[in-house]
């Protein structure tokens, strides 16, 4: 942690925990009490998860205290453009790990909540293979798609769609210059989990943002209670 | 493996070795012997290792036996896609894992030997974090970055622009729909990796792939003496 960044910066150690399963029911639990919601936001590297959490914030800021969890192996350049948006931001620095379990969550976790935060997201390694794997304590997940990766990819890295509550297909904006089935990749996502949400849209352009803003609504409520 | 699909597939175990680094350059050691060049080809999920694997093929095949392993999680599109070349395209499967190690990459490269390749090339997981941790044994090391990622990748993503040999930054005939700035992504690689060769294609319209095909030679045929 440094006191010259504009944004705080957390190096995170490995977890010592042997049962992240239990870790991260342990971490629901507690998120249940206190009323915080948790997101887990995962995709590829540059599939648009900073901007559309950036449009996120914009529709969502008047509802509910946000923070953000910035994963990353090195850089605080998505947190600073989050802090941006008058969200509280936070740099997690995964010391070269590629993904985040329950016990790392936490640790960003408890700097969000002496910040009285409702609405947490975690912005995950970008990495569609390992995040997959580890509960992170999130109360859902969602995965970012976005059309230039191709609409092959719930066939090819079929746990990160098995996983995901909700599938954002970001950039439809570019649409006309891709060979993108947007069919197709809804057959791959349902194949893998038939019971995933799909939402189109341009973070870019704000397009489907308010789509996306009002499933988020309705989970944080019903959550919340 | 079996016998109804049009490309063999592997199931890779994984490896029994303690010490990867040892184990690669073992491996090395026995490609130089056997005068074969290995390229390890690493990216994110979507960012046209296949399509620029076609068009390499198609550049080099008569110069070459070229062999090519493909390692995906799952499925085995892109295999098949490459065995229409004429290459000879071998799938491997992952069963999860987010690497390969030179244990696996062995594992496929002994059925590309039983074929005389000269020049064999091993699609690796699509991910920019884990594959770099691991030393495959290959002979050279290149990533693709494709211009709808970002140019800020080598920044949240260090080892693996530091590992590599050279950089393909791919998608540049959608360069003006993005905002891509090609002098930072320069600065960015050389950042991590001064002697990093970086070259513009387009996979796609085949834009650039005289000049990497051209790095290849050279780099193969200094290899194979």
């Amino acid at each position: 942690m440094s006191n010259e960044r504009e944004v705080r910066v957390l190096e995170i150690k490995k977890s010592v925990f042997e049962n992240n399963d239990r870790e991260a029911e342990k971490l629901r639990d507690e998120l249940k009490e206190k009323k915080i919601f948790l997101l887990n936001l995962m995709s590829s590297p540059g599939s648009g998860k900073t901007t559309t959490l950036k449009r996120t914030i914009a529709a969502l800021k008047d509802e509910y205290k946000i923070g953000v969890m910035e994963a990353d192996i090195d850089s605080d350049v998505d947190a600073k453009a989050i802090a941006e948006t008058g969200a509280k931001a936070i740099q997690l620095h995964t010391g070269g790990m590629c993904h985040l379990d329950a016990g790392m969550t936490r640790q960003g976790l408890d700097a969000l909540i002496e910040n009285d935060v409702e609405f947490a997201i975690l912005e995950n390694v970008g990495n569609l293979v390992c995040p997959a794997e580890f509960d992170t304590g999130a109360v859902k997940n969602a995965a970012i798609l976005s059309v230039p990766e191709g609409h092959d990819k719930p066939l090819k890295y079929p746990l990160m769609f098995e996983v995901c509550d909700v599938v954002l297909v970001n950039k439809i904006d570019v649409m006309p210059y891709f060979d993108f089935d947007m069919e197709k990749c809804k057959e791959y996502v349902h194949m893998r989990n038939p019971k995933a949400e799909i939402i189109e849209i341009s973070a870019k352009e704000g397009k489907g943002i308010d789509e996306w803003a009002a499933w988020l609504k309705k989970e944080i409520d019903a959550w919340r209670g």
